[in-house]
């Protein structure tokens, strides 16, 4: 038998949130692989597939990645409808490149199917557009999260450029993200909010500034994380500072509308 | 009667691109404020709502902005099921921000639905990732569409610093952005591409270098456009180079794996 393989995206967690496209070739799969954080209600909708959860952890990236890659072209000589489903889009830090080219390179033929990304369900779930008027217009996607043979700072550029910044699978990492990028000139009064579970019952969203960001990660409860920086979350850090959190010293001070941030970051 | 009003993505122009959430909000609409662009089909899912198209266009902002959040705002309050439904994701290049505010004001409650933005149906569809291990991990999103009051350049710092760029609303403008990116630095054989009605039966796709935009973009043929660069579409942009596209005027020694634009812009 020959199978495509279908790279689908899963979204941010919410089954509703899954494409049309997403949900009826699920319903169709016969084999689905995919990654450990894809929730079973979205699992679900693959009733009569076999699911197979191939989610990569840090630091055993080869081994892993070559044998899902085995085991999918294994899976579309033996199935007919194969998905690869992954958290969010797959063309975004999803890693895609490598499982097409292994599988085209197998002659099995790959269909991508988008998914929504973190930081438009995040954006959408804290109605704080990403794009604004006259304060943001530009977007950097970016993660820190290091593959072998890479630099580790080639993500801070990008960020310092940009008027908002989305940074994926940056959580472990809160403490030195905020002190990389500090050091490299973005101030430290830069509104920040830290998402965790975007979209999903235990959604939770902490706003800030970027000397804080270590703080406002360490709550976070091993859901998936979003940080997101830039002028367009200073009005809630400011809110989130009145109330008191995330600490006691003077926040207030540090994201006041006036600050240095705005004329620097925007 | 007090309705809420959902911004929703109505994604790339595929219906079945639409998310589940947005489909099932669709079919319950009273009423549909949409873009010029939202083709028929995806209309064509709220089945009982009276649609009304408020599509912008360029040059008429202000007054168009005012008078949507005006009819909006109106409709809420003799309808249950009010959608305001943009093209691709509501916030990002959405000026959701201005509706939200808007709606808000006015005791309106407003729920985002996020939608497929066009970046990601384009990598989805061409099958090239927007990021690549060791080659790029970040993407940077932006408009060189300029508002009342903004400087005009400010997107070129943040296309600049990333791997990965994504345009858009920029077909019209392909060769003052060509020109800019390369004055600031870009070398001209930064790899392009420029896709046309993502995701919809009339799609097409051209690649070629950054000095070429122009003439790439001038093919286009009236559909939503979107320009993406980075070194990602390098191996696209050769093959479309062998293939004598765009122009004659040798662009194999310009689309070179080995070509400066490899160690400066990655």
């Amino acid at each position: 038998m020959s199978a495509t393989v279908y790279l689908v995206g899963a979204g941010p967690g919410a089954p509703d949130l899954l494409t049309l496209r997403a949900a009826q070739l699920l319903a169709r799969a016969d084999i689905v692989f995919h990654d450990a954080l894809v929730p079973q209600e979205v699992l679900s909708l693959a009733s009569k597939a076999t699911k197979i959860e191939v989610g990569k952890r840090c630091g055993r990236y080869s081994t892993a990645q070559a044998f899902i890659n085995k085991r999918m072209a294994d899976a579309a000589r033996k199935h007919k409808v194969v998905v690869r489903l992954k958290g969010g889009d797959p063309m975004l830090f999803g890693r895609a490149h490598e499982e097409i080219s292994h599988l085209q390179a197998k002659g099995i033929a790959v269909v991508v199917v988008p998914g929504i990304t973190a930081a438009l369900a995040g954006a959408a779930e804290m109605q704080i557009s990403l794009t604004r008027r006259g304060q943001s217009r530009s977007v950097a996607f970016v993660t820190p999260r290091v593959g072998e043979g890479e630099r580790a700072n080639e993500w801070v550029r990008a960020a310092l450029a940009a008027d908002t910044v989305a940074i994926y699978m940056g959580a472990e990492e809160a403490g030195a993200i905020s002190r990389e990028l500090i050091a490299a000139g973005k101030p430290r009064s830069t509104p920040v909010a830290v998402l965790e579970n975007v979209s999903l019952p235990g959604a939770t969203k902490n706003f800030g500034t970027l000397d804080q960001l270590e703080q406002l990660a360490a709550r976070v409860c091993g859901g998936p994380v979003l940080l997101l920086l830039g002028e367009v979350y200073r009005a809630s850090a400011i809110i989130s500072a009145w109330q008191g959190t995330p600490s006691s010293s003077s926040p207030t001070a540090r994201a006041t509308p006036t600050g240095r941030a705005r004329s620097s970051s925007s």
